[in-house]
């Protein structure tokens, strides 16, 4: 990036008082503009520890468009290698046909291996797909003096939801409030608010809109102080009973019926070996390890790899990695079925407009607003389930042809570590 | 990049013979080489989808370096903002002084309320940190005839397993096996391996050891059949009882004493706010909710993002999420401690060599080995942990200030969604 | 018992019929009649196995009143120490006023502890306790092709519901069947039916009237096939998340405000220090052991001794005694509630006939049905829980006192052992 | 009970003085003597809550026999209906031969229903049975000011285990102290100190034990304080990971392998769709309901019939119910194996003295103490283990032949409720 030298006098100016610890990471905004803060923290931040970071400094990313968006106190950017998977035939309400799709890893084998998964769907004619649930969740915590006020907080509640409703859709022109679930522990109460959020993932909106409701709830029912805008039965980044059980952002299920000559043929495997890796690695191992929420192999492994293609918040892998994989020995085939209980993905806001998550987002379609609004992100959640499921079929064929550790020797390293 | 003529025809022909479907994307690697291929890959791809793809063309990975370690049928890299954080005082065993930390993230308020948190901690004197525990697990699922076969083959294991460590440790040049922990369901046993993989997170290392472990075991007891050398009691990239209760990676206590005053000026709380917050959210929120592993605000959202920065692995940022935050409101300030279960990270390996994490680890001085072997890891771990716990206070602090909307508003987007 | 000496004969006849190995136990019930069938039984029992059982020869219970109701095969009874505990003050939507509650145990200590608690809650003003949910479930799970005929399923389970109401209320004169939660996995469907059931825990009527239910659903929708009338997602006699989350039975909350002198003068102990206990042991101890839906000290005991005590189901002690404590420390004394989630109690049905388990349920003014019905089961629930406070009261004093070991060796036993 | 007029007017005075509230239930021991004392609660009972209570009255348990050890605040007894099952052939370690075990029910159709799955286990060879963990726990929890303190506890305590195993060991003829595992949250420690109790359930032993080890430790490392003898994590009278991930009390394997034809003579059904009911119905439904730790259909049924007939502790059939039932369908025949993690049982102490509690023992042939000591509870837990074998056989098979609701109207119930 070449600079004039005025402004680079600026930023030596401001690299200086950095160092000097005169000035904050985050005070750089006010002094400088656009990417020449990202250059000033970065060569402070060499100074202060003595690197050097020109990989991190170069960067496709514009400052001015991450600003007051995506982060703060920015220095540049990572970058991570972005393979591609397929095409893999998806048959979904929404997503119909056969997609490319990008995956962002580190692991090597990953992309190999989900990509033969891909081919053995596809040529057992596609994925199906269907979303069962969909819906975006923040649930503050009240406290209030005893049971009995809890009780008419909860009357109240009821009585005045479509006030409630108006209160919340007042702070978003998209997110329309669906229901609240409420739950009681002693004095305590959760409102679990239910939110349409559109394309997108739709978490900021429904703590805007949350925060709205609290607001309205303290100054019409006083006796409920709102604790917390998020009191964790939400529940955001985490795995819980109630995001299974109720869904948070999109349950969906996908499936196959993959001939037994498919198995052979693509997965080198057997079905009944296949079911049996199944049952005894992800439902025994599961219970008996106590994977409460995650009866698979290895759905955290795609949906990171999408998400970080994507633009999606990382931390929600977490949850978004929850679900079961299901399998039948059929007589026509092997059948296989993954379950999704709360994946939560959005192709607008968040990261999703970066310069290369905007393009990953493009590969498969999905970038931007549906047309109605809802339907680009549904098709998208439908893609992920169907990667998922065939990353989860070739892992479970790879573990039952015992070639785990090979695929890792020859494509996750070279040497011997 | 520039290519030459002659490149750029054999690199034209290879994208025609894809995107008339007559070979796969991974076919390329034999026909073209390094970061030709990966620029085959893309075009044929923007041909296949009808897109433009510039910017997950422009990479500083070379694909020579990532070939057959990293990632399979590249088309090029994705691309997050990275900020810092701190300066972060640090008082561990390995970590000791001021650090500055790197985090990769699209979520915006996510860097400025870590930073707010580690200035917190740092002039409350600094984070103690300590690691107590250490070991990376594979645990395959054997299936036996019956429970008299299952004894003695439990039997079998103990009194071998001097010969069972010499055939797991002659597949690695730095893994050791400590131990194995045996679990029985009916008639099948899992042995949960617990390795020492020095600076590398070793998941690999212990797959690849744990397969010589079962083809050895397969050998000398026949009855034990090796179903799966993963049979989810590892746990890998998975929440278990198992990880949080013996440890997967390293298990972590991060602590400090904040003095009533700093609470005040500093995060513009109460720290009797803050206590509450921790309880009705985090403990009794999480345990409604039956989040069962993550008595916590957003160890996620501070784990993934160095993860992400620094090269780890995506997926494990499931399990590397779990764990507790305790508070304690004393005479001379608010305590809080936060305990992370099975954090799994490594400075050798994975992608901690790439470019842009190399660089991350290195602002943090923890890239590649350590001396002795394994220190830099745990370095890194401390860090972590001290990052999670600024991330941990400060999120508690906003919430009680009732301030997290509002930030997200400021910070996270500017218009209304 | 006197037996006339033709009657003796024939008893004897049967009993050497029995020790030969001719007939079996439940034979003996076509070949005697009444109390003689048990009588028999026990004599060759006592034949069969070198034993004399006078003690379990000598009850109240009349054979003819409990067969085909409650036991077969039966040899006599088994007698356990009954003690009271109250007054307790209960001040509930339907138990209003002072009640004495009979405990049924074998634990020393226990009924002694309970008792100390219930004065504490008794001059502390008395319990106040909320019913928030109530209904019986029964959850079949069926097993369709494929996720096409699931969504379908779904879809016609809901528009048929008035159908399936009138079906399943066919086969009851009390139960109302209320709504119908579907649960999806894969090609697996559960529909977990929620009934009212008045004064009757209501197991057999859900599980009949469900049963019913599954013979209409596979007649009209055959591409339905019902693989078990219980699916586990009920959840019978088992603790799980949709129990907790949903209810099952009753959900219950009591709670009282101790004044910090009754803490002093009765407990003999300090509010701050039975908070503390509660957060350390309940909360972080039940967290860190993963004890995930009995963040309590003891509900198992008492909800145990009084379903023994009245003819409640043993079985469901399971799920009866998941819940949680919670506790306050206010200027005014003590705030402790306890949420009972899942209590399954009944006043009609089942083992409250009995001639001990009656007059039991009479001493708290609860036997049989109530006007209107229900009321008497919403009664016996209240006092349940008003009880189980009290018992969680005094433990946490008594283990804030540290005197738990002492009361064992002085109650619960009188010598070393 | 015929008494003496003196005893009479004594007596009468006692009741006077109850019912007019000047002394309390259990002040009355200090004016009566033994079963007078009985009589006197249970007759002022009846006055004040305007009951007859006969058949509470009417019991074989001496008073003398159970003061100061199993309850207080007597009036006298329950009674629950005995039935018999067997003969069931059992082929454990210590139990060897041919059983009749006692369960005690209110719950019709479930004897009839074991008994038959005792048939087919028996006609099949028996039940193989295993113990592969044998060990009491109680643990303590400890707050501490620091991490710092924590690491030095951890180390003291390791360093001076055995001196600590002497003072547990001091508190008792029997127990021996096998081993301490410590848990750290925080600045919180638990000491999950495992015992060998012999044939004793062993919790009061291991809490009296604990408790001079918590007084032991205060006296020599006061940096740690203890909070409570029982900090959950032993965890007594709940499910936990990690009672299933250790054990408590005994953990015991039981299976047996069901020819074809038996299965289809005896048990009226089919081995596939047997598996099927235990796959669709004990895992996928166990695990979409977060039933965490009771993969099976009804462990509990027959863990409370069994505890309730042998004095065992009811509220621990809480724990003793979790565990799994597998199922494999193999060429000569359904192979059904059951794993109980947590089965607390005892042969000596409790409730195993009373009179027809420990002629339910003998039946067995387990009553009191074995040689060498702990065989009896041994073999008694080995007893158990099969019978829940035979039953959750029995019921899986009941569900596969929709034969469930019929049994309970038949069996359970003569009218329509």
């Amino acid at each position: 990036m070449a600079l004039n030298s005025d402004l680079q006098t600026r930023i030596n100016e401001v690299v200086e008082r950095i160092v000097r610890g005169e000035i904050d990471f985050h005070k750089v905004d006010e002094l400088l503009e656009g990417n020449a803060t990202v250059v000033a923290r970065r060569l402070a931040l060499e100074r202060l520890t003595g690197t050097s970071l020109p990989n991190i400094g170069s960067t496709v990313i514009d400052y001015d468009e991450i600003k007051n968006r995506n982060a703060e106190n920015v220095i540049g950017a990572v970058q991570v290698p972005l393979g591609i998977v397929g095409p893999l035939e998806v048959r979904g309400d929404y997503a119909k046909g056969r997609f490319y799709v990008p995956l962002a890893t580190t692991e090597g084998a990953l992309i190999a291996s989900v990509n033969r998964g891909a081919k053995a769907v596809t040529v057992s004619g596609g994925a199906r797909v269907k979303i069962v649930f969909d819906g975006m969740t923040r649930a503050p915590v009240f406290a209030l003096d005893n049971i009995d006020e809890v009780v008419r907080f909860l009357e109240w509640v009821s009585s005045n939801f479509q006030e409630i409703k108006r209160v919340a859709e007042s702070t978003t022109s998209h997110g329309k409030l669906v229901k609240i679930e409420p739950f009681v522990l002693g004095n305590n109460v959760w409102l679990r608010m239910v939110y349409e959020t559109g394309d997108a993932m739709g978490m900021n909106m429904a703590t805007i809109a949350s925060e709205a409701v609290c607001d309205f709830i303290e100054s019409n029912f006083p006796q409920a102080r709102c604790v917390a805008v998020s009191g964790n039965m939400c529940s955001d980044k985490k795995q819980s009973a109630v995001n299974v059980l109720h869904g948070r952002g999109k349950t969906v299920v996908a499936e196959v019926l993959v001939p037994h000559e498919v198995v052979t043929k693509v997965l080198k495997s057997d079905s009944q070996l296949i079911h049996e890796v199944n049952l005894r690695k992800n439902w025994l191992g599961g219970a008996r390890a106590g994977t409460i929420y995650q009866f698979n192999a290895h759905f955290a492994n795609i949906v990171a790899a999408i998400f970080l293609a994507t633009g999606q918040d990382m931390a929600q892998v977490v949850e978004s990695s929850m679900g079961y994989t299901w399998t039948e020995v059929r007589e026509n085939g092997l059948y296989i079925g993954v379950t999704l209980t709360s994946l939560e993905v959005g192709t607008v806001g968040g990261g999703t407009r970066l310069p290369t998550q905007r393009e990953a987002l493009s590969i498969m379609g999905v970038y931007g607003s549906g047309n109605p609004p809802g339907t680009n992100a549904k098709k998208f959640a439908e893609i992920v389930a169907a990667t998922v499921l065939a990353g989860e079929l070739n892992l479970l064929a790879a573990l039952a042809n015992r070639e785990l550790g090979r695929a890792h020797k020859r494509l996750g390293r070279a040497v011997k570590v």
